[in-house]
């Protein structure tokens, strides 16, 4: 089978090495790159190359970013090309147009390395849905935050000194506002509710990211037997669904506290397997070159994904609801003191909550907050 | 498509259940049962109206034991029949005879609830093992005595106390000795291997259970900041390859040490999707047979797993060796003091360990032994 890469960069090399050197009767015979980068027989810098040739049975998109990743994927699906991509940007963005498109001309869309690297989690929850319904999902869906938050735990420095290792590092960005305010999760989680829940998720979910957390704060909810960390999730119930992405201080007991360094954890809720995990590495050239190298595989072997996002569900705030912590200088309305400048707003919807926080901000730039699960 | 359950017990009758209610176009046409407790027109007491049915593709094995499953497995797989099995303790026995069975005649062997209950767990390693080469696995893989030492540990009560508890609300057998001598982790653990390492695994590998566990082990691991699981694990190197079943003395830092109740989790390292986990129910009846159903919907979309065993893989002891602690009357020779009446025994193979446990055991036949990984 001849294959065509859309990008060449850290994730299109790790595919590239891992057909080459582990996949047998698959080719990459082209790749799009920018015409000053096209160091390699196969390279061209003319979409239309690949588009037009028809030994390609799949293009590999790991551009990244909104344009041209849409017009490129949407050609691709159009000429009946499968298409597998990593970019969640791009997914969450169309994944309703995109999936449409697939299903007009009966070309297959592949988007395992889309949410969680190398974490079978896409196809995990399809595989699931095939018997169950899924009512919940959630879990720690970015890396360079739980980098971030482990390292500010166990080392107990500040936010500020541990994003810059991190940025020497290259474990986290020049501009880190994507992971940090929550972005990344956010279109993971608009990703993981579409495919659990069957619908289109809707693109304005609540978003918080974890840019403000301090030392201190992390200090706080320790005091308290919890570890912050940035969560994804999302929940449905008769007919309803909502999700969101926020900062949850989880208890130290839960498996999700002790995750450590730049892994992931998701978890799933079926109704005849029960609640489901999956732990492994969020991102990195070669997990996520392995998940496309998977999806490719699962393509050649006749899988099919199917997004239709039939189920009528209407999003709901109220599936959401929970206790709050604000650490901010004016005490929220109705909130009663949960530690020294910290106050605890009970059963309020996570939309709710945002618009507090948002409204906290106006008077305090540094609040924080964090949703404030119950104890297992 | 037509299929056969063998056996309509708690997880047969799962199968039966989940088949019913969430899958088209599968049908449960024949079902064997004893004599006595033939309550259903479907029912036979008959192996060979399964066996001769033309119409039947598919036979689910849900007895149980080796003998007369073994007998039946192999006839359905003869007869071209595929066999979808949760019998950990046939597959562990038989798995070549049952693979060279399934190759002769093209008949698929799926075994995914052999190995922790609702976990994707052998579908997973045989997934990964497309791209990457496995280079070891582990996990707490029996969930009777993950509940056993969760409890222990979180109420402070005594093993004995605990297993009685456990054994009137159903969670441990009248006979709790495959599950607290680790002889369920072992068939397991034999399978997991068999499969992620591509060999006919060896039957006799090193294992140890936790019938001796008590509450002054429990809180002297502790005082060092561990806790006891039972643990199978694998590892293969450079045409090398061990396996084995052991207490193991987790940092409280880890993952497993937070698995509460009677969950599982399993680990595997493949060279380039690095680490992932799995957690999940690893028994009951809708988990487990949500996993055969998952098997069946395998089949029936096309996957047909191959265990041809031939990468000749020779066992070497030397692959697992570890510092271990032995909770025991008279000091094991070449030991250290680690705790008031336990002693370190340091860089031993699993195998060794073993040894040292079973002949401190002809002394003091209250004797605990645990391994004791490098904190991460």
């Amino acid at each position: 089978m001849n294959i065509a890469l859309l990008g060449h960069g850290v994730v299109g090399r790790g595919v590239d090495e891992i057909i080459a050197s582990r996949v047998n009767d698959v080719h990459v015979t082209r790749i799009l790159e920018l015409p000053d980068r096209l160091s390699d027989p196969r390279m061209t810098a003319s979409f239309d190359d690949i588009l037009n040739d028809e030994s390609i049975e799949l293009v590999i998109e790991c551009m990244g970013g909104l344009e041209p990743a849409h017009t490129f994927i949407m050609a691709a699906l159009g000429a009946g090309k499968a298409v597998v991509t990593s970019n969640k940007a791009v997914v969450a963005a169309y994944f309703q147009e995109f999936a449409a498109q697939a299903q007009k001309t009966g070309a297959a869309l592949l988007i395992e390395a889309s949410c969680g690297g190398g974490i079978p989690w896409i196809a995990s929850i399809e595989k699931v849905r095939r018997i169950d319904s899924v009512s919940a999902f959630s879990g720690i869906m970015n890396g360079t935050t739980n980098y971030l938050v482990d390292t500010m735990r166990k080392t107990g420095k500040d936010f500020d000194v541990v994003l810059a290792e991190a940025q020497a590092l290259g474990y986290a960005e020049r501009d880190p506002s994507d992971d940090i305010d929550g972005v990344d999760v956010k279109n993971k989680t608009i990703i993981a509710a579409s495919v659990a829940f069957n619908v289109a998720c809707r693109y304005d979910i609540p978003v918080a990211g974890i840019r403000n957390l301090t030392k201190a704060d992390m200090q706080m909810f320790a005091s308290k037997g919890r570890v912050v960390k940035l969560i994804g999730h999302g929940v449905q119930r008769d007919g309803h669904y909502a999700a969101a992405v926020e900062p949850v201080a989880l208890p130290q007991s839960s498996l999700e506290a002790h995750v450590p360094a730049n892994f992931n954890m998701v978890t799933l809720e079926g109704s005849t397997v029960g609640i489901l995990k999956f732990y492994g590495q969020g991102a990195g050239s070669l997990p996520t070159g392995n998940a496309m190298v998977q999806d490719v595989l699962d393509f050649k072997a006749g899988r099919r994904p199917v997004y239709d996002f039939s189920a009528n569900l209407v999003y709901d705030p109220m599936l959401l609801v929970s206790n709050y912590v604000f650490r901010t200088a004016i005490a929220p309305e109705g909130s009663e003191r949960y530690a020294e400048g910290s106050w605890l707003v009970r059963s309020v919807t996570a939309s709710h909550a945002r618009e507090i926080y948002a409204y906290a901000l106006e008077s305090d730039p540094t609040s924080f907050y964090a949703r404030l699960p119950w104890e297992d």
